[in-house]
């Protein structure tokens, strides 16, 4: 197929909370859509520019005073706005697939609900910096919060969110759950409690079922 | 008077492109009310908390790629974001004056005008971040473009902004003066083409003519 008759490539998140398996499971994803014939992509939020990762570094730091939810959520979008011009629109445009390691479902779970700023300014950012653009497919990987947070534990390094209280991750968890239930065609809830080689599983079932 | 019955300080901006002298200025602006009987906090933008130094440090490095104008301006309210719930509006009930080099304006004239952004973009992140709080004062340091470039480029650090075209920071100059004339009773423009001492005495004389 030339350059000129190629289809757009697909825009595919994960999201989920701490210790739930995404990073464990993307290069799986990957693979899955390669092996479909796919040209793809792998990357993570926030991150994947330069200044993606230098506003990593702001917002894993620890400071004399908590940082406010709104400068959370206000840098997040600001490394996002980089992300979305420098990599995930051109790699779109080009064909290739995108498979990103969280995205604005997270800012709507972590800043909007968890930490209380609501739905309405998340939207404000999503409409400023986003115009259109959403993921086409949305794998949700949930599992009981303490499950997630025993797990992220055991991996070792700790961050900001790790330390929020068990009620702060219920709320992302019921946060995800929502928004996935509002959008059944775009969102795939993969129960993440279950056995690595069953995760994998699940997720081929959902990528074989996605339309051609 | 007691801290129960004292009024609230008021917030005073500086404004005006590189070179213009508003850091030269900013300690006569604080020393000429506090010889008028007020508390006076001198800060910056961006800066004035550690994570807007941190963000601070992020603007002012180079990239690889050139930063997005979306992300710049989202940085700038990330930043003040802290600012305002940290620094300004913690001074400012206690009755504090707040004298700030630069503030939104800064993103309006820079970010807005100058990188083509649009005043619709700014004015959404400022509703989102500042609800209410505007300056009550701004002080617009105007003068040729040409002038102002050289005197910075004197002052020997260069920055990302320093080293934009002339066109870019005509747009900052155009985009200061039209705000200003929008709302003459919030700004007074300084011709700060003048020597220091006249300059000093047009910000005393502006000074003496706000209201009680
Ligand atoms: N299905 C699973 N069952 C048990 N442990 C898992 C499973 N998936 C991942 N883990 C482990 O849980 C920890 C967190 O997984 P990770 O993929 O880093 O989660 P996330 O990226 O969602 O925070 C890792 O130590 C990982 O090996
Ligand atoms: N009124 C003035 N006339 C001539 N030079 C000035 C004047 N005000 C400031 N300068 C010089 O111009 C340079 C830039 O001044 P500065 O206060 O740093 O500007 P800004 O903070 O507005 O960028 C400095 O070297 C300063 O000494
Ligand atoms: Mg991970
Ligand atoms: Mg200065």
């Amino acid at each position: 197929m030339s350059d000129e008759t190629r289809s757009p490539g697909r825009f595919v998140t994960l999201e989920g909370g701490e210790g739930a398996g995404k990073s464990s499971q993307i290069p799986h994803v990957a693979e899955t859509l390669r092996a479909r014939g796919h040209e793809v992509v792998v990357t993570r939020e926030p991150g994947g520019t330069a200044l993606g990762e230098a506003v990593r570094g702001v917002l894993m730091n620890e400071y004399d005073v908590p940082m406010p939810a709104m400068s959370e959520l206000l840098l997040m979008f600001a490394a996002r706005a980089a992300h979305l011009e420098q990599v995930i629109e051109p790699a779109l445009a080009r064909g290739t697939w995108v498979v990103c390691d969280r995205f604005t479902d997270a800012s709507y779970a972590y800043q909007g609900a968890a930490r209380q700023l609501g739905d309405d300014a998340v939207a404000t950012l999503e409409q400023l910096v986003q115009n259109d653009r959403r993921p086409d497919h949305v794998l949700l990987f949930d599992l009981p919060v303490t499950d997630g947070l025993a797990r992220a534990g055991r991996r070792g390094e700790g961050n900001r969110f790790d330390r929020e209280t068990v009620a702060f991750h219920e709320r992302v968890r019921a946060a995800y759950r929502t928004r996935a239930a509002a959008d059944p065609a775009r969102y795939h809830v993969i129960d993440a409690a279950q056995p690595p080689a069953t995760v994998r599983a699940r997720i081929e079932a959902a990528i074989a079922a996605w339309p051609a």
